[in-house]
């Protein structure tokens, strides 16, 4: 399926003035930042990535683009024979997909001729600020968490599509795992989920239903008390599967008395190995507000496929440099108040003292290396048009959240804390 | 491309199970519907139907979907094989898209067997979650905007496909155009859009960058006039192009005073039919506080793809009747505290006093109508697996956007205020 028109149409009518003026040609770099983190946050998380070279790849005009663009006149027929031809030949750079940014941090870098670049300003922001949102929300709950697992299970509130990248994102982040079944199937990411309400409502009684999940996912399974009463159901549930029950999840009610007094019921039936679940409403605060309760997993919804308040990055796509007619390298930015931006092709170091980060150094590429000691945070991710395949796929999922541990540990301790506060690292500029 | 894996996997696993009790044939009735309203809004869309519709059709089960499942142990081999040969032919009905809905609004009804109706749950609510909190938001925005046009151009800040999505939602709701060029294709929406920044800054000087973007898209282009110096970008602007010029953007600064100041400025250049368009960050407040100043036409971005913020509309997918043993219906419905539901096959008049809609009238279909003057909500769209044409593809979605226009001009003239309030028709239940 083409990504071609998943797109802004100022991109392809710039393509076509620019094709007018001759300077469709000239070598562009565009560069992907954030202005700022959501105003609560003291990191965020890049994410999207592996998938966004994917989807590059697939940028290509069919028939079906090329005949849509043509009928309503939205380009030229010139502008139609090049886009024929379109495939993005340029370099991609960047943070690691699971690495931390923050305010200015050049955490995408495309370089290639103008009419190669600009056509991917809407995809590679679609993308970068969806799973980002999803990904440095995500990150929050998996601190605040601990050590005990998160569940991602917010499908039914994120259009259907980027349930997906959701799932992705938030496994990216440290969840363990999601009820998609397509982020099982196209990302690797492990999945989860027994049974919902209605199972429960559509047999003859609550312990018909609990017996039947039994028979078909065995007793280790998770069984669903909250249909009528916790109490009456704890019973049952520990009468029908025996002290081997896997657990129970609780999706309502005020969760931290009703976890307590669910877990002495539980030890006291026997099931003192039967874990509980809770699903109902959360979110990072709600996760550490848990914290001394006898909870064992979480699962998460609305919250974490809508950024826990803040449902887009706020990335933007800039042209920072481009040559000019004696193919020299020019600065450009926009000048204009609130948005101005700092021109140039840039790298960036996490500069670290004594084992923990203490700044993100960014310098135009143009300079020599700050002389200081630290991580390089920009990785080659596509060259002359090939992604490199260490970040597709399953595997580049998972070399994320790898990645994004490491770069968990790196940080400062004050970043963890839920509350308000500035970026726990300043950006310096070199 | 299946859409049978945009789904939990507790709607497999709970399939499964009864089809080992087999209470998997019982006949079932699900509803969807929104406990409350996002609290500051006095009513809500309905958006994303006819997109269901589409998307039911293609929820098949191929050999890459079954492979996963049997590779992963999800289902027993049994259920691989019922599953082999699903297709969703039971019935489905609920309220026109584009119409408005309250808390309790029984918005759709799934009517078929437990085992084709409970696999719909997690696709049927990302999309009408996602697409209604979209148009609901777009609603308050049109209203705010009063005769001036709105273009939704939010396609990079939510999930690449929502993008889709988002643009028909909001048309639906009542904006003119879309930035995204897919939902043009796919969906007739008008399509949008001339340059950004980016062009500016690639060329030599402004006014070589105005003059390649006359040159290609002629003198009725928006030319956009902050990239450097406003006025003197407005003086460049109807130098290169004239009078004649269509229109101006500005994505910047402090709107109010920009515009009026530029307004004044074109008409002293002679350029009095120039028309100005802002495209700064703006909801539905801030197009209210722009009423007055001389606005042609509202570009929004983040705030109507993300539901000002709230982004899922909140509703549910519930079992509320089924078969007995004897073949007779039963109302089911949850128990538990805060989240109680009201069983039964529902049906819904929107009920009208003078020719103004006065409240939101549920009944039992089992009982007689109740004798009272008003607008039946509940149409038939799906029968026997296949949906009612006229609710599908660009004619559905026009067909959305005229009826939202009607049901809009149905409700009293509180709803359109902005300020948070209690739902502006009551839900009555007979």
């Amino acid at each position: 399926m083409s990504t071609a028109l998943l797109t802004d149409q100022y991109e392809l009518t710039m393509l076509d003035a620019a094709i007018g003026s001759g300077r469709h040609e000239r070598q562009c770099v565009f560069e992907v930042f954030a202005r700022r983190l959501p105003d609560s946050r003291r990191y965020g998380i890049v994410a999207g990535t592996g998938r966004l070279l994917e989807l590059i790849e697939e940028f290509r005009f069919g028939d079906e683009e090329l005949g849509f663009l043509a009928r309503n006149s939205i380009v030229s027929p010139t502008t139609i024979d090049w886009l024929a031809n379109y495939r993005f030949t340029g370099d991609i750079s960047g943070y690691r997909e699971g690495d931390a940014y923050f305010p200015g941090s050049p955490v995408l870098t495309v370089e290639g001729t103008f009419a190669e670049a600009v056509l991917l300003e809407t995809l590679a922001l679609s993308v970068l600020n969806y799973d980002s949102a999803v990904a440095s929300a995500a990150a929050r709950m998996v601190s605040a968490a601990g050590a005990r697992p998160i569940a991602e299970m917010g499908s039914r509130r994120t259009g259907e599509r980027s349930a997906v990248a959701s799932a992705r994102a938030a496994y990216i982040a440290g969840f363990s795992a999601t009820s998609n079944l397509e982020a099982g199937r196209s990302w690797g990411v492990p999945t989860m989920g027994t049974a919902a309400h209605s199972f429960t409502l559509l047999h003859d009684s609550e312990e018909e239903a609990f017996q039947a999940q039994v028979d078909a996912l065995g007793p280790s399974t998770t069984l669903l008390v909250d249909t009528y009463d916790v109490e009456n159901a704890v019973e049952l549930a520990v009468k029908v599967a025996g002290t081997g029950l896997g657990a129970v999840r609780i999706d309502s009610g005020d969760l931290a008395t009703q976890v307590a007094s669910v877990r002495a019921q539980l030890d006291s039936l026997g099931a003192t190995k039967t874990r509980i679940t809770v699903t109902n409403d959360l979110d990072e605060h709600a996760i550490a507000a848990l914290r001394a309760a006898p909870v064992d997993s979480f699962g998460v919804g609305t919250s974490v496929v809508t950024g826990s308040g803040y449902p887009a990055a706020g990335m933007v796509y800039k042209l920072v440099a481009h040559h000019n007619e004696a193919g020299e390298w020019v600065s450009v930015a926009k000048k204009s108040t609130a948005k101005a931006t700092v021109g140039g092709h840039k790298a960036a170091i996490r500069t670290m003292e004594n084992g923990v980060a203490s700044s993100e150094l960014i310098y135009q590429t143009v300079d020599a290396r700050p002389e200081v000691e630290g991580r390089e945070l920009i990785v080659p991710l596509m060259t002359a048009g090939t992604a490199d395949a260490q970040w597709l796929g399953d595997g580049g999922t998972l070399a994320a959240r790898d990645h994004r541990e490491d770069a968990m540990a790196e940080l400062p301790q004050t970043a963890f804390r839920l509350s308000r506060g500035e970026p726990v690292l300043p950006t310096l500029y070199r």
